[in-house]
């Protein structure tokens, strides 16, 4: 990253909306990368619902002030770059009903694992100016809250962007200098609806399936006779329930669709088992061999 | 491990039937943990079809010597302990083919991955007292072959004994205490049926979910889009497909089983995010993470 982000960068005030695993991660990678204590100008704020999650990170020098959400206006007041990390249809709210008190040059972001129901029909809220560019880090854990946070889980991650036509291109390239700073490797540019369309897949479709998994044991005894398998397709089930509600009926029509490409294969297989057909079904473990292969070539080459 | 089991273990001589992924990282495991160069009389050989790995691990100074499958009574008359690290059916016929060629007091096991189909009905076939004792080592590695082998991959594994009424329960603790020594850290005794229900679960299933999940993707550039989940889901995808048609077809009626109570639950889910029934839902991943939790708990305990 080159010297002059990395200067500008330290001197402004970064706002976090939401201080849990995801907004605690970011606000101590932002004191670890960007604004530290070699003369560093800027200041990270955050709001939470907590006090003692504010204490703690304040504590922890983790934060420089911190505000309870009725409060949260005279923070936003103070900020050159807002990251919303709170559920989805609470970002949207969170948007909405402070639409006015964003700075007029903030660049505003957010971290909803969907993206139709936070983003659509927002142009024209900002008045002020203000820049809303919706945002998806592809990092997280199984693990909640602040206590688990830290600044290491954005290393060597995806980072999806779904910028909009009203955006500044130099506030576009500001966040993108920002999260490759903070570790994440790989930026996408996509629009809100390829974005809901493929995260149904590689995220929402999978914990039904780690999910459905869990709940198909015959008891919790059975990783006594795991040999790796179940407990890598299972880990992700230690699930955050109101969460993934949240996120599954949000994103309800795209999640379905993949569940039913899902099952269609899951019966083509088990079609092949029950017949017997061990040519067709050695037929089709090649193929996924070779279209796992072919993800595998794709990433080393990326 | 007790030293005496040790300076026992160190003297014996150890035949290894197909040095394959499996085969190659047993020989190496004993090698470096059992059978090495501080004095030890005991000797490591190996049998496989292909003559330049055989040469490259005697090279490397993994095994005392090799013999091609039509020799393979030669180095049979020589082992104490024979670990069979072949496909289930070629595991079944080897102990058929070579019943007669074991010494009298050989301690002879396998790692199938399907015990019905292996074990099932040798008791007798033994005639000179040798003892075949089922096992399946819970490890293993989406990479194949000699190249990949490494003794660092039973660290920490579970370890599946199958013994059988004809055992000796002195060749019985050897096995066990073999095994510990080269890290497996948990030994399930159990029988051939409940192995091969359990691992129609916690192995096989995972497998069928996993290819059908890479099946089912849209193209191979979904990957850009992962954070995690799906790159765990897929990992066991690069499926060795001659291996896992063997395994699949041949527990056939366990796996279809373990299919069906999967996808009722996937079924279930899926019709809660139809129906938009938040609450259903949301019980139902709460109860999800909670059986998660008490696996969590229950390998924690052990």
């Amino acid at each position: 990253m080159s010297a002059s982000f990395r200067s500008t960068a330290a001197q402004l005030s970064y706002g976090i909306v939401g201080l849990g695993l995801m907004g605690g991660s970011l606000a101590k990678a932002f004191r670890a990368s960007i604004v530290n204590a070699c003369g560093a100008q800027g200041r990270i704020f955050a709001c939470d619902r907590s006090a003692a999650v504010l204490v703690q990170a304040q504590t922890e020098g983790v934060i420089d002030g911190g505000w309870q959400p009725e409060a949260v206006h005279e923070m936003l007041a103070l900020c050159d770059v807002v990251y919303i990390c709170l559920y989805p249809q609470a970002t949207r709210q969170f948007l909405l009903d402070n639409a006015s008190f964003f700075k007029e040059t903030a660049i505003i972001t957010d971290i909803a694992g969907v993206k139709s129901i936070v983003a659509d029909g927002l142009s024209g809220v900002f008045a002020s100016g203000a820049d809303f560019i919706p945002g998806h880090p592809m990092a997280g854990s199984e693990k909640e809250g602040y206590a688990h946070s830290s600044a290491q889980i954005f290393y060597g991650r995806n980072y999806i962007l779904m910028p909009q036509p009203e955006n500044s291109p130099a506030h576009i390239a500001f966040l993108k200098n920002l999260v490759t700073e903070i570790g994440f490797s790989r930026i996408i540019e996509t629009s809100v609806e390829t974005h809901d369309r493929k995260i149904a897949f590689t995220s929402q479709l999978c914990h039904v399936i780690a999910s459905a998994l869990v709940a198909s044991a015959e008891d919790c005894h059975i990783t006594e006779f795991g040999g790796g398998s179940y407990e890598d397709l299972t880990r992700i089930a230690m699930i955050n329930a109101p969460l993934w509600t949240e996120l599954f009926l949000e994103n309800r029509d795209m999640l379905l669709s993949q569940i039913d490409a899902f099952r269609a294969e899951l019966d083509s297989l088990s079609g092949y088992i029950k017949s017997g057909d061990a040519e067709q079904l050695m037929n089709a473990l090649e193929n996924v061999r070779e279209r796992r292969s072919a993800m595998n070539r794709l990433e080393t080459s990326a």
